[in-house]
């Protein structure tokens, strides 16, 4: 019975699947605006670069709210915090090896030579961000802004090590 | 003693925010390789094509699972259903009004025009990520395979309507 039942549903699943697996990495082809496919290294870099992007669309605003110049609102505050809480984790698995170089890239070779210690700075940033996707949740500022302070010394520590100019 | 607290913490806050800030902003543009800084409609359309494939990085994996092209790791199966239900509702905010053109993009201008069922197309999708985050938990293959199939065929009638080939 569950055989049968796992007949009926492969081939439908696997043409659905396929229809949209094909639909999504035309997007990511056709932003590249290449007619090769990209290969591991280059998909890895566009992926953890695509990561790096939407925690950015997230942090400004939050950063903006820190330094005054858009008004707090606490629940995008910690609507924010959150993602970016959730994004951070995803960065480690776009530096696998052999992803020095491809396509454009600002990540320094060292980060291969030193993984360990990419990875407890990747870690040490993962933390900060929970810890501020946690306290933000409480609408105080003044906390949220220093949750959010230690979180960009976090990312700074790294940025200064293993990325270039 | 709250004021005095708040000017000891902004100046360190805006300096390392403004630091990350633009270290985080010289990514994206560097990445785009232009000198001026990108508009407000071309951040958009950055930002939704990134949460696109940060979705597809995690959506493949769970797909070559679903056509048994890989084998069936239940908790990376969730892990994977757990990301792309926390990334499907960050697309919305990536249509702005005025990010129908500007750099390369597949969205159609309908999008705007029929905004409202646009908006339903994403939120059902939303929903179906959701449930498949949910399902995966248990680690069924067979129910996890039917809530993909839900969800790419959620993916797939937005796809279908207000995306150009």
């Amino acid at each position: 019975m569950k055989q049968s039942r796992d007949f009926r549903w492969r081939p439908v699943t696997n043409t659905a699947l396929a229809a949209v697996l094909v639909a999504l990495a035309s997007v990511v082809l056709h932003a590249q605006a290449q007619d090769k496919p990209p290969s591991k290294a280059e998909q890895a870099i566009k992926y953890r670069q695509s990561v790096y992007k939407v925690i950015l669309w997230n942090f400004g605003p939050i950063a903006g709210m820190a330094q005054g110049k858009i008004p707090y609102d606490a629940a995008d505050f910690a609507r924010r915090a959150e993602r970016v809480a959730t994004m951070a984790p995803m960065l480690l698995e776009g530096y696998p090896e052999g992803s020095a170089t491809g396509t454009t890239t600002r990540a320094r070779p060292e980060i291969w030579e030193h993984k360990d210690e990419f990875t407890k700075l990747m870690k040490d940033m993962e933390g900060k961000a929970a810890t501020l996707a946690t306290i933000s949740k409480d609408g105080d500022f003044e906390k949220s802004k220093a949750a959010l302070l230690e979180l960009a010394d976090a990312c700074k520590a790294c940025h200064d090590k293993y990325r270039t100019d």
